[in-house]
């Protein structure tokens, strides 16, 4: 099963969530959310249709995956998200207690780690999965947005 | 308008917002947010009943205002917080360009504050207003949960 489905099988998940937030012209982040290598949340960037700056990937994730397990602890889930998460996202996964953070492009700009943002002790960290492909995305929404 | 209408008054109707959330077994943390002295926004902590660490008051209330002013900025408004914002409340004020940060009691073990979370550099912070009030709520809420 781990070979079937790993965290670059995962992460591709994430990123056909992040291309359908593209394609309704939003910053195209997606995020899923898994246990037991199966997953219980998708979600995308909806800060623009929904006018709503918590509408961010993570945040519905994070909602829509303690809402399928009935508890506001997600201690035995991964999240797979696109790109690295914000203060506020941070903030989120940390009272979550989620047990990993997998995202694949940093964001030097408003990313976490930047903002030195504690992370929560149980929570382990890995990153740089499919970051081109993340990285390349984010690239062609603004090259389009300035066009 | 200014004597009828001032912090103290605000902060007295996020207080009422604090003891809905203490009636319901909530961490008693109530929000409203106003623009031009009108409230367009109640709302107060729903961590547990909605299984959602994102619940918090203050989440609540900008995704209610963003809804009322049809805008994910809130450039013109003030939040009236009872207890300093946590860092993934702080995150989503900053993204949210809120003009005014009021709140009550400081809370010295996850405010933003302590983790030195970064506030946009548009908003306003005052602290302090009706403190008392909002400390003795949530001192007797952990106080009756213990017993």
């Amino acid at each position: 099963m781990k070979i079937l489905f790993d965290d670059n099988y995962f992460m591709g998940q994430a990123i056909a969530e992040a291309k359908k937030a593209y394609l309704e012209g939003e910053i195209p982040v997606g995020a899923i959310i898994t246990i037991d290598q199966r997953i219980i949340a998708r979600a995308h960037n909806l800060s623009e249709k929904l006018n709503d700056v918590t509408a961010h990937a993570e945040m519905q994730a994070i909602t829509s995956a303690s809402n399928f397990l009935n508890s506001k602890y997600l201690s035995n889930c991964t999240i797979y998200v696109t790109l690295e998460p914000c203060v506020m996202c941070m903030g989120a996964l940390f009272w979550s207690k989620i047990e990993r953070i997998v995202y694949a492009a940093s964001d030097p700009k408003s990313g976490f780690r930047k903002r030195k943002v504690l992370t929560h002790p149980k929570t382990k960290i890995s990153y740089g999965i499919r970051e081109d492909e993340s990285s390349n995305l984010l690239k062609a929404f603004f090259r389009a947005q300035r066009e």
